[in-house]
Protein backbone atom coordinates (compact mmCIF):
# COMPACT_ATOMS: atom_id res chain seq x y z
CA UNK A 1 0.00 0.00 0.00
CA UNK A 2 1.13 3.50 -0.84
CA UNK A 3 -0.04 6.11 1.39
CA UNK A 4 -0.09 9.56 -0.04
CA UNK A 5 -0.24 13.43 1.41
CA UNK A 6 -3.73 13.81 1.38
CA UNK A 7 -5.27 16.70 -0.46
CA UNK A 8 -7.74 17.82 3.02
CA UNK A 9 -11.48 16.85 2.10
CA UNK A 10 -14.19 19.32 2.87
CA UNK A 11 -16.09 16.09 4.70
CA UNK A 12 -14.30 13.32 5.93
CA UNK A 13 -16.24 10.52 4.33
CA UNK A 14 -14.60 7.61 3.45
CA UNK A 15 -14.87 5.79 0.11
CA UNK A 16 -13.45 2.81 -1.89
CA UNK A 17 -12.87 3.49 -5.47
CA UNK A 18 -11.62 0.54 -7.78
CA UNK A 19 -9.13 1.61 -10.13
CA UNK A 20 -7.69 0.47 -13.26
CA UNK A 21 -5.28 2.47 -14.52
CA UNK A 22 -8.11 3.10 -17.90
CA UNK A 23 -9.98 6.32 -18.74
CA UNK A 24 -13.49 5.44 -17.17
CA UNK A 25 -12.07 4.44 -13.57
CA UNK A 26 -10.00 7.40 -13.46
CA UNK A 27 -13.44 9.50 -13.91
CA UNK A 28 -15.13 7.43 -11.92
CA UNK A 29 -12.11 8.21 -9.08
CA UNK A 30 -12.74 12.27 -10.27
CA UNK A 31 -15.86 11.62 -9.36
CA UNK A 32 -15.60 10.71 -6.13
CA UNK A 33 -12.89 13.47 -5.23
CA UNK A 34 -15.44 15.76 -6.20
CA UNK A 35 -17.63 14.57 -3.49
CA UNK A 36 -14.98 15.67 -1.24
CA UNK A 37 -14.68 12.29 0.06
CA UNK A 38 -11.21 10.18 1.24
CA UNK A 39 -10.95 8.04 -1.47
CA UNK A 40 -8.64 5.02 -0.91
CA UNK A 41 -8.14 3.03 -4.13
CA UNK A 42 -7.46 0.03 -5.04
CA UNK A 43 -5.78 -2.27 -7.95
CA UNK A 44 -5.39 -5.98 -9.21
CA UNK A 45 -2.66 -7.51 -10.45
CA UNK A 46 -4.75 -9.93 -11.71
CA UNK A 47 -2.26 -11.23 -14.43
CA UNK A 48 -3.65 -9.03 -17.14
CA UNK A 49 -1.08 -8.83 -20.01
CA UNK A 50 -1.54 -5.10 -19.81
CA UNK A 51 -0.11 -4.69 -16.86
CA UNK A 52 1.12 -1.48 -17.78
CA UNK A 53 -2.11 -0.50 -16.62
CA UNK A 54 -0.93 -0.76 -12.59
CA UNK A 55 1.65 2.26 -13.32
CA UNK A 56 -1.37 4.05 -15.18
CA UNK A 57 -3.38 3.93 -11.71
CA UNK A 58 -0.34 4.44 -9.12
CA UNK A 59 -0.27 7.76 -11.24
CA UNK A 60 -3.86 8.61 -11.61
CA UNK A 61 -4.73 7.83 -8.02
CA UNK A 62 -1.40 10.19 -6.54
CA UNK A 63 -2.83 12.95 -9.55
CA UNK A 64 -6.15 12.50 -8.15
CA UNK A 65 -5.46 13.28 -4.18
CA UNK A 66 -6.28 9.53 -3.25
CA UNK A 67 -5.62 8.81 0.56
CA UNK A 68 -4.41 5.39 -0.26
CA UNK A 69 -3.63 3.34 -3.01
CA UNK A 70 -3.35 -0.59 -2.61
CA UNK A 71 -2.12 -2.93 -5.30
CA UNK A 72 -3.85 -6.51 -4.86
CA UNK A 73 -2.20 -9.46 -5.98
CA UNK A 74 -4.88 -12.08 -7.50
CA UNK A 75 -3.53 -14.73 -10.17
CA UNK A 76 -6.67 -15.19 -12.39
CA UNK A 77 -4.14 -17.23 -14.53
CA UNK A 78 -5.43 -20.17 -11.97
CA UNK A 79 -8.63 -19.89 -13.70
CA UNK A 80 -7.45 -18.64 -16.91
CA UNK A 81 -10.71 -18.42 -19.68
CA UNK A 82 -9.72 -14.82 -20.91
CA UNK A 83 -7.89 -13.26 -23.62
CA UNK A 84 -6.75 -11.04 -21.22
CA UNK A 85 -4.81 -13.68 -18.76
CA UNK A 86 -4.69 -16.64 -21.39
CA UNK A 87 -2.60 -17.07 -24.10
CA UNK A 88 -5.21 -16.35 -26.66
CA UNK A 89 -5.44 -13.68 -29.25
CA UNK A 90 -7.10 -10.29 -28.34
CA UNK A 91 -9.39 -9.62 -31.22
CA UNK A 92 -8.69 -6.50 -33.60
CA UNK A 93 -10.29 -3.45 -36.22
CA UNK A 94 -13.66 -5.11 -35.09
CA UNK A 95 -16.95 -3.47 -35.94
CA UNK A 96 -18.98 -2.34 -33.38
CA UNK A 97 -21.50 -4.74 -34.73
CA UNK A 98 -19.12 -7.36 -33.67
CA UNK A 99 -18.32 -5.95 -30.66
CA UNK A 100 -21.92 -6.13 -29.31
CA UNK A 101 -23.09 -9.46 -30.81
CA UNK A 102 -21.78 -11.08 -27.92
CA UNK A 103 -19.49 -10.96 -24.83
CA UNK A 104 -16.30 -10.97 -26.09
CA UNK A 105 -12.78 -13.45 -25.41
CA UNK A 106 -11.50 -10.32 -23.61
CA UNK A 107 -14.27 -11.23 -21.01
CA UNK A 108 -12.21 -12.31 -17.65
CA UNK A 109 -15.45 -14.50 -16.06
CA UNK A 110 -16.88 -13.10 -12.98
CA UNK A 111 -14.11 -10.05 -12.90
CA UNK A 112 -16.63 -7.53 -11.45
CA UNK A 113 -17.79 -9.82 -9.14
CA UNK A 114 -14.29 -10.96 -8.09
CA UNK A 115 -13.06 -7.28 -7.68
CA UNK A 116 -16.67 -5.75 -5.75
CA UNK A 117 -16.10 -8.54 -3.26
CA UNK A 118 -12.64 -7.61 -2.01
CA UNK A 119 -13.57 -3.77 -2.53
CA UNK A 120 -16.18 -4.83 0.09
CA UNK A 121 -13.88 -6.41 2.19
CA UNK A 122 -11.49 -3.32 1.81
CA UNK A 123 -14.50 -0.75 2.96
CA UNK A 124 -15.65 -2.93 5.87
CA UNK A 125 -11.81 -2.58 7.28
CA UNK A 126 -12.04 0.77 6.56
CA UNK A 127 -15.25 1.47 8.21
CA UNK A 128 -15.73 3.04 4.06
CA UNK A 129 -19.94 3.06 3.46
CA UNK A 130 -19.83 3.31 -0.25
CA UNK A 131 -18.08 1.44 -2.95
CA UNK A 132 -17.37 3.56 -6.20
CA UNK A 133 -17.30 1.35 -9.84
CA UNK A 134 -16.23 2.93 -12.85
CA UNK A 135 -18.32 0.70 -15.06
CA UNK A 136 -20.44 1.47 -17.88
CA UNK A 137 -23.41 -0.04 -19.83
CA UNK A 138 -23.08 1.69 -23.35
CA UNK A 139 -19.56 1.37 -24.31
CA UNK A 140 -19.68 -2.15 -22.34
CA UNK A 141 -19.02 -4.49 -25.13
CA UNK A 142 -20.85 -6.87 -24.03
CA UNK A 143 -19.72 -7.57 -20.55
CA UNK A 144 -22.15 -9.22 -18.28
CA UNK A 145 -20.87 -7.66 -15.04
CA UNK A 146 -20.98 -4.06 -16.46
CA UNK A 147 -24.62 -3.64 -16.11
CA UNK A 148 -26.67 -1.73 -13.62
CA UNK A 149 -28.94 -4.47 -12.65
CA UNK A 150 -25.51 -6.53 -11.44
CA UNK A 151 -24.72 -3.72 -9.27
CA UNK A 152 -27.66 -3.74 -7.45
CA UNK A 153 -27.77 -7.40 -7.18
CA UNK A 154 -24.06 -6.96 -5.76
CA UNK A 155 -25.52 -4.23 -3.25
CA UNK A 156 -27.88 -6.81 -1.95
CA UNK A 157 -25.53 -9.63 -1.74
CA UNK A 158 -22.85 -7.82 0.07
CA UNK A 159 -25.53 -6.19 2.61
CA UNK A 160 -25.99 -9.85 3.82
CA UNK A 161 -22.79 -11.37 3.68
CA UNK A 162 -20.88 -8.92 6.09
CA UNK A 163 -20.69 -7.14 9.16
CA UNK A 164 -21.81 -3.94 8.37
CA UNK A 165 -24.61 -4.78 6.37
CA UNK A 166 -25.41 -7.27 9.34
CA UNK A 167 -24.61 -3.92 11.49
CA UNK A 168 -27.27 -2.16 9.81
CA UNK A 169 -24.73 0.24 7.78
CA UNK A 170 -25.00 -1.78 4.35
CA UNK A 171 -22.38 -0.53 1.54
CA UNK A 172 -23.46 1.61 -1.18
CA UNK A 173 -22.07 0.46 -4.49
CA UNK A 174 -22.25 4.15 -6.60
CA UNK A 175 -21.33 3.64 -10.59
CA UNK A 176 -21.80 6.83 -11.46
CA UNK A 177 -20.82 6.12 -15.27
CA UNK A 178 -23.09 3.30 -15.75
CA UNK A 179 -25.54 5.23 -18.48
CA UNK A 180 -23.31 7.91 -19.69
CA UNK A 181 -21.54 7.68 -23.44
CA UNK A 182 -17.40 7.16 -23.60
CA UNK A 183 -17.92 11.03 -25.04
CA UNK A 184 -19.59 12.05 -21.76
CA UNK A 185 -17.32 10.60 -19.70
CA UNK A 186 -14.26 12.13 -21.45
CA UNK A 187 -16.34 15.66 -21.26
CA UNK A 188 -17.20 15.38 -17.13
CA UNK A 189 -13.40 13.80 -16.83
CA UNK A 190 -11.87 17.42 -18.56
CA UNK A 191 -13.84 19.05 -16.69
CA UNK A 192 -13.12 17.91 -13.57
CA UNK A 193 -9.12 18.09 -14.53
CA UNK A 194 -8.57 14.27 -15.54
CA UNK A 195 -5.07 14.08 -17.15
CA UNK A 196 -6.11 11.51 -19.54
CA UNK A 197 -2.32 10.78 -20.64
CA UNK A 198 -1.82 8.93 -17.60
CA UNK A 199 -4.26 6.43 -18.27
CA UNK A 200 -4.10 3.15 -20.08
CA UNK A 201 -6.87 1.32 -21.89
CA UNK A 202 -5.37 -0.68 -24.64
CA UNK A 203 -5.79 -4.89 -24.09
CA UNK A 204 -2.49 -5.26 -26.23
CA UNK A 205 -0.26 -2.28 -25.71
CA UNK A 206 3.03 -2.44 -27.39
CA UNK A 207 6.81 -1.51 -26.24
CA UNK A 208 8.38 0.90 -28.47
CA UNK A 209 12.13 1.77 -26.96
CA UNK A 210 11.14 2.63 -23.86
CA UNK A 211 7.85 3.79 -24.07
CA UNK A 212 4.10 1.72 -24.10
CA UNK A 213 1.99 2.54 -26.48
CA UNK A 214 -1.61 1.29 -27.30
CA UNK A 215 -2.17 -1.05 -30.28
CA UNK A 216 -5.15 1.46 -31.98
CA UNK A 217 -7.24 -1.79 -32.52
CA UNK A 218 -8.28 -3.84 -30.06
CA UNK A 219 -11.96 -3.08 -28.63
CA UNK A 220 -10.68 -0.92 -25.79
CA UNK A 221 -8.61 1.22 -28.43
CA UNK A 222 -11.49 1.89 -30.54
CA UNK A 223 -13.76 2.75 -27.97
CA UNK A 224 -11.57 5.25 -26.67
CA UNK A 225 -10.59 7.01 -29.44
CA UNK A 226 -13.62 7.57 -30.92
CA UNK A 227 -14.94 8.45 -27.63
CA UNK A 228 -12.16 11.59 -27.37
CA UNK A 229 -13.22 12.32 -30.86
CA UNK A 230 -16.75 12.46 -30.08
CA UNK A 231 -16.43 14.50 -27.19
CA UNK A 232 -14.43 17.23 -29.12
CA UNK A 233 -11.19 17.16 -27.12
CA UNK A 234 -7.63 16.01 -28.47
CA UNK A 235 -6.39 12.45 -27.64
CA UNK A 236 -3.38 12.12 -25.56
CA UNK A 237 -2.55 8.80 -26.15
CA UNK A 238 0.66 7.81 -27.69
CA UNK A 239 -0.75 5.05 -30.48
CA UNK A 240 1.77 2.16 -32.03
CA UNK A 241 1.28 3.72 -35.65
CA UNK A 242 2.01 7.72 -34.41
CA UNK B 1 -2.55 -26.92 -10.38
CA UNK B 2 -2.54 -30.46 -9.36
CA UNK B 3 -4.54 -32.93 -12.01
CA UNK B 4 -5.57 -36.10 -10.33
CA UNK B 5 -6.38 -39.65 -11.47
CA UNK B 6 -9.72 -39.54 -11.60
CA UNK B 7 -11.80 -41.84 -10.48
CA UNK B 8 -14.58 -42.47 -13.08
CA UNK B 9 -17.51 -40.96 -11.66
CA UNK B 10 -20.86 -42.56 -12.58
CA UNK B 11 -22.14 -39.15 -14.52
CA UNK B 12 -19.76 -36.12 -15.80
CA UNK B 13 -21.32 -33.31 -14.34
CA UNK B 14 -18.67 -30.74 -13.20
CA UNK B 15 -18.67 -29.39 -9.71
CA UNK B 16 -16.20 -26.71 -8.18
CA UNK B 17 -15.61 -27.22 -5.02
CA UNK B 18 -14.41 -25.07 -2.11
CA UNK B 19 -12.33 -26.88 -0.07
CA UNK B 20 -10.65 -25.28 3.31
CA UNK B 21 -8.70 -28.29 4.62
CA UNK B 22 -10.95 -28.07 7.66
CA UNK B 23 -13.56 -30.80 8.41
CA UNK B 24 -16.75 -28.63 7.10
CA UNK B 25 -15.37 -28.34 3.44
CA UNK B 26 -14.09 -32.03 3.41
CA UNK B 27 -17.45 -33.28 3.88
CA UNK B 28 -19.02 -31.45 1.57
CA UNK B 29 -16.14 -32.58 -0.86
CA UNK B 30 -17.33 -35.88 -0.12
CA UNK B 31 -21.19 -35.43 -0.84
CA UNK B 32 -19.90 -34.00 -4.29
CA UNK B 33 -17.98 -36.74 -4.76
CA UNK B 34 -21.31 -38.95 -3.71
CA UNK B 35 -23.81 -37.59 -6.32
CA UNK B 36 -20.94 -38.98 -8.89
CA UNK B 37 -19.81 -35.58 -9.77
CA UNK B 38 -16.86 -34.51 -11.31
CA UNK B 39 -15.46 -32.64 -8.77
CA UNK B 40 -12.53 -29.46 -9.37
CA UNK B 41 -11.13 -28.18 -5.69
CA UNK B 42 -10.17 -24.30 -5.13
CA UNK B 43 -8.28 -23.27 -2.13
CA UNK B 44 -6.85 -19.78 -0.98
CA UNK B 45 -3.13 -19.12 -0.47
CA UNK B 46 -4.71 -15.65 1.46
CA UNK B 47 -1.88 -15.19 4.01
CA UNK B 48 -3.43 -16.98 6.74
CA UNK B 49 -1.63 -17.55 9.62
CA UNK B 50 -2.83 -21.50 9.34
CA UNK B 51 -1.44 -21.99 6.50
CA UNK B 52 -0.89 -25.50 7.66
CA UNK B 53 -4.45 -26.30 6.50
CA UNK B 54 -3.58 -25.55 2.46
CA UNK B 55 -1.73 -28.82 3.07
CA UNK B 56 -4.50 -30.54 4.59
CA UNK B 57 -6.88 -29.22 1.77
CA UNK B 58 -4.33 -30.50 -1.20
CA UNK B 59 -4.48 -34.09 0.77
CA UNK B 60 -8.18 -34.44 1.28
CA UNK B 61 -8.43 -33.44 -2.41
CA UNK B 62 -6.50 -36.56 -3.50
CA UNK B 63 -7.78 -38.98 -0.88
CA UNK B 64 -11.73 -38.24 -1.74
CA UNK B 65 -10.63 -38.14 -5.37
CA UNK B 66 -10.71 -34.77 -6.82
CA UNK B 67 -10.37 -34.17 -10.47
CA UNK B 68 -8.52 -31.18 -10.25
CA UNK B 69 -6.92 -29.11 -7.17
CA UNK B 70 -5.80 -25.23 -7.78
CA UNK B 71 -4.57 -23.61 -4.65
CA UNK B 72 -4.91 -19.69 -5.55
CA UNK B 73 -2.79 -16.53 -4.25
CA UNK B 74 -4.87 -14.21 -2.94
CA UNK B 75 -3.22 -11.93 -0.16
CA UNK B 76 -5.45 -10.61 1.88
CA UNK B 77 -3.13 -9.40 4.56
CA UNK B 78 -3.65 -5.96 1.37
CA UNK B 79 -6.70 -5.41 3.46
CA UNK B 80 -6.11 -6.72 6.84
CA UNK B 81 -8.78 -6.55 9.45
CA UNK B 82 -8.84 -10.45 11.04
CA UNK B 83 -7.01 -12.15 13.43
CA UNK B 84 -6.27 -14.64 10.75
CA UNK B 85 -4.38 -12.16 8.42
CA UNK B 86 -3.17 -9.24 10.57
CA UNK B 87 -1.21 -9.26 13.90
CA UNK B 88 -3.97 -10.35 16.23
CA UNK B 89 -4.32 -12.77 18.97
CA UNK B 90 -6.83 -15.37 18.22
CA UNK B 91 -9.53 -15.89 21.06
CA UNK B 92 -8.77 -18.90 23.37
CA UNK B 93 -11.42 -21.26 25.51
CA UNK B 94 -14.50 -18.66 24.99
CA UNK B 95 -17.76 -20.23 26.33
CA UNK B 96 -20.41 -20.70 23.69
CA UNK B 97 -22.54 -17.77 24.64
CA UNK B 98 -19.35 -15.82 23.96
CA UNK B 99 -18.96 -17.12 20.28
CA UNK B 100 -22.45 -16.72 19.83
CA UNK B 101 -22.43 -13.10 20.98
CA UNK B 102 -21.05 -10.92 17.87
CA UNK B 103 -18.91 -11.35 14.72
CA UNK B 104 -15.54 -12.37 16.10
CA UNK B 105 -11.89 -11.17 15.58
CA UNK B 106 -11.17 -14.14 13.19
CA UNK B 107 -14.23 -12.98 11.00
CA UNK B 108 -12.25 -12.15 7.46
CA UNK B 109 -14.02 -9.46 5.82
CA UNK B 110 -16.19 -10.65 3.12
CA UNK B 111 -14.23 -13.91 2.76
CA UNK B 112 -17.02 -16.42 1.51
CA UNK B 113 -18.46 -13.34 -0.74
CA UNK B 114 -14.40 -13.17 -2.12
CA UNK B 115 -13.86 -17.13 -2.17
CA UNK B 116 -17.88 -17.40 -3.99
CA UNK B 117 -16.84 -14.88 -6.92
CA UNK B 118 -13.51 -16.68 -7.41
CA UNK B 119 -15.26 -19.94 -7.84
CA UNK B 120 -18.12 -18.60 -10.15
CA UNK B 121 -14.85 -17.50 -12.45
CA UNK B 122 -13.74 -21.04 -11.75
CA UNK B 123 -17.13 -22.76 -12.58
CA UNK B 124 -17.38 -20.48 -15.80
CA UNK B 125 -14.05 -21.64 -17.14
CA UNK B 126 -14.48 -24.73 -16.63
CA UNK B 127 -18.41 -24.76 -17.88
CA UNK B 128 -19.51 -26.09 -14.04
CA UNK B 129 -23.36 -25.62 -13.46
CA UNK B 130 -22.58 -25.87 -9.48
CA UNK B 131 -20.26 -24.74 -6.64
CA UNK B 132 -20.27 -26.54 -3.17
CA UNK B 133 -19.54 -24.98 -0.27
CA UNK B 134 -19.30 -26.05 3.10
CA UNK B 135 -20.37 -23.41 5.25
CA UNK B 136 -22.95 -24.46 8.45
CA UNK B 137 -25.13 -21.83 10.01
CA UNK B 138 -25.37 -23.75 13.05
CA UNK B 139 -21.89 -23.31 14.49
CA UNK B 140 -20.84 -20.60 12.63
CA UNK B 141 -19.81 -18.68 15.45
CA UNK B 142 -21.44 -15.57 14.00
CA UNK B 143 -20.34 -15.32 10.61
CA UNK B 144 -22.53 -13.49 8.33
CA UNK B 145 -21.34 -14.96 5.59
CA UNK B 146 -22.37 -18.28 6.53
CA UNK B 147 -26.17 -17.64 6.53
CA UNK B 148 -28.50 -19.73 3.98
CA UNK B 149 -30.04 -16.34 2.98
CA UNK B 150 -26.26 -15.45 2.51
CA UNK B 151 -25.67 -17.99 -0.30
CA UNK B 152 -29.53 -17.62 -1.79
CA UNK B 153 -28.48 -13.78 -2.42
CA UNK B 154 -24.84 -14.69 -4.23
CA UNK B 155 -26.75 -17.22 -6.30
CA UNK B 156 -29.29 -14.42 -7.75
CA UNK B 157 -26.12 -12.17 -7.84
CA UNK B 158 -24.01 -14.30 -10.22
CA UNK B 159 -26.51 -15.52 -12.43
CA UNK B 160 -26.74 -11.53 -13.40
CA UNK B 161 -22.62 -10.97 -13.25
CA UNK B 162 -21.83 -14.14 -15.56
CA UNK B 163 -21.60 -15.01 -19.31
CA UNK B 164 -23.56 -18.48 -17.83
CA UNK B 165 -25.83 -16.42 -16.38
CA UNK B 166 -26.37 -14.50 -19.10
CA UNK B 167 -26.82 -17.51 -21.19
CA UNK B 168 -29.71 -19.16 -19.44
CA UNK B 169 -26.98 -21.44 -17.46
CA UNK B 170 -27.11 -20.14 -14.09
CA UNK B 171 -24.79 -21.56 -11.45
CA UNK B 172 -26.31 -22.94 -8.76
CA UNK B 173 -24.78 -22.63 -5.16
CA UNK B 174 -24.96 -25.88 -2.57
CA UNK B 175 -24.61 -25.29 1.03
CA UNK B 176 -25.13 -29.24 2.25
CA UNK B 177 -23.96 -29.02 5.58
CA UNK B 178 -25.78 -25.63 6.34
CA UNK B 179 -28.25 -26.59 8.82
CA UNK B 180 -26.27 -29.78 10.34
CA UNK B 181 -24.89 -29.55 13.45
CA UNK B 182 -21.05 -30.22 13.86
CA UNK B 183 -21.76 -33.95 14.97
CA UNK B 184 -24.06 -34.27 12.01
CA UNK B 185 -21.10 -33.28 9.47
CA UNK B 186 -18.74 -35.46 11.33
CA UNK B 187 -21.08 -38.63 11.39
CA UNK B 188 -21.74 -37.68 7.46
CA UNK B 189 -18.45 -37.55 6.86
CA UNK B 190 -17.50 -40.34 8.44
CA UNK B 191 -20.12 -42.78 6.77
CA UNK B 192 -18.21 -41.73 3.39
CA UNK B 193 -14.75 -42.19 4.42
CA UNK B 194 -13.62 -39.08 5.02
CA UNK B 195 -10.22 -39.58 6.86
CA UNK B 196 -10.55 -36.60 9.65
CA UNK B 197 -6.92 -36.97 10.48
CA UNK B 198 -6.48 -35.65 7.01
CA UNK B 199 -7.79 -31.98 7.89
CA UNK B 200 -7.10 -29.36 9.97
CA UNK B 201 -9.33 -26.76 11.64
CA UNK B 202 -7.17 -24.73 14.33
CA UNK B 203 -6.88 -21.25 14.18
CA UNK B 204 -3.56 -20.93 15.68
CA UNK B 205 -1.19 -24.29 15.19
CA UNK B 206 1.90 -25.07 17.35
CA UNK B 207 4.71 -26.85 15.67
CA UNK B 208 6.27 -29.42 17.86
CA UNK B 209 9.19 -30.99 16.49
CA UNK B 210 8.42 -31.56 12.86
CA UNK B 211 4.38 -31.68 13.51
CA UNK B 212 1.75 -29.25 13.82
CA UNK B 213 -0.55 -29.43 16.47
CA UNK B 214 -3.79 -27.84 17.20
CA UNK B 215 -4.50 -25.32 20.24
CA UNK B 216 -7.08 -27.07 21.07
CA UNK B 217 -8.13 -24.00 22.42
CA UNK B 218 -9.50 -21.35 19.96
CA UNK B 219 -13.12 -21.25 18.60
CA UNK B 220 -12.46 -24.01 15.68
CA UNK B 221 -10.77 -26.49 18.05
CA UNK B 222 -13.49 -26.36 20.65
CA UNK B 223 -16.16 -26.74 17.88
CA UNK B 224 -14.37 -29.59 16.75
CA UNK B 225 -13.61 -31.29 19.74
CA UNK B 226 -17.09 -31.25 20.81
CA UNK B 227 -18.37 -32.47 17.80
CA UNK B 228 -16.72 -35.68 17.73
CA UNK B 229 -17.81 -35.67 21.48
CA UNK B 230 -21.26 -35.18 20.17
CA UNK B 231 -20.69 -37.85 17.49
CA UNK B 232 -19.53 -40.84 19.71
CA UNK B 233 -16.44 -40.89 17.10
CA UNK B 234 -12.85 -40.70 18.00
CA UNK B 235 -11.24 -37.25 17.53
CA UNK B 236 -8.34 -38.21 15.45
CA UNK B 237 -6.85 -34.47 16.13
CA UNK B 238 -3.20 -34.34 17.57
CA UNK B 239 -3.51 -31.45 20.30
CA UNK B 240 -0.91 -29.23 21.72
CA UNK B 241 -1.03 -30.73 25.19
CA UNK B 242 -1.78 -34.22 24.48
Amino acid sequence: MIRMDMHEPTSIRRTVVLLSGGLDSATCLALARQAARECHTLAFDYGQRHKHELLAAAKVAQALGAASHRTMQLDMRTIGGSALTADIDVPKDRSHEAMSADIPVTYVPARNLIFLSIATALAEVLGAREVYLGVNAVDYSGYPDCRPEFVAAFERTAAIATRAGVEHRPLRVVAPLVTMTKADIIRTGAALGVDYSLTHSCYDPVEVGAEVRACGRCDSCQLRREGFKAAGIADPTRYVER
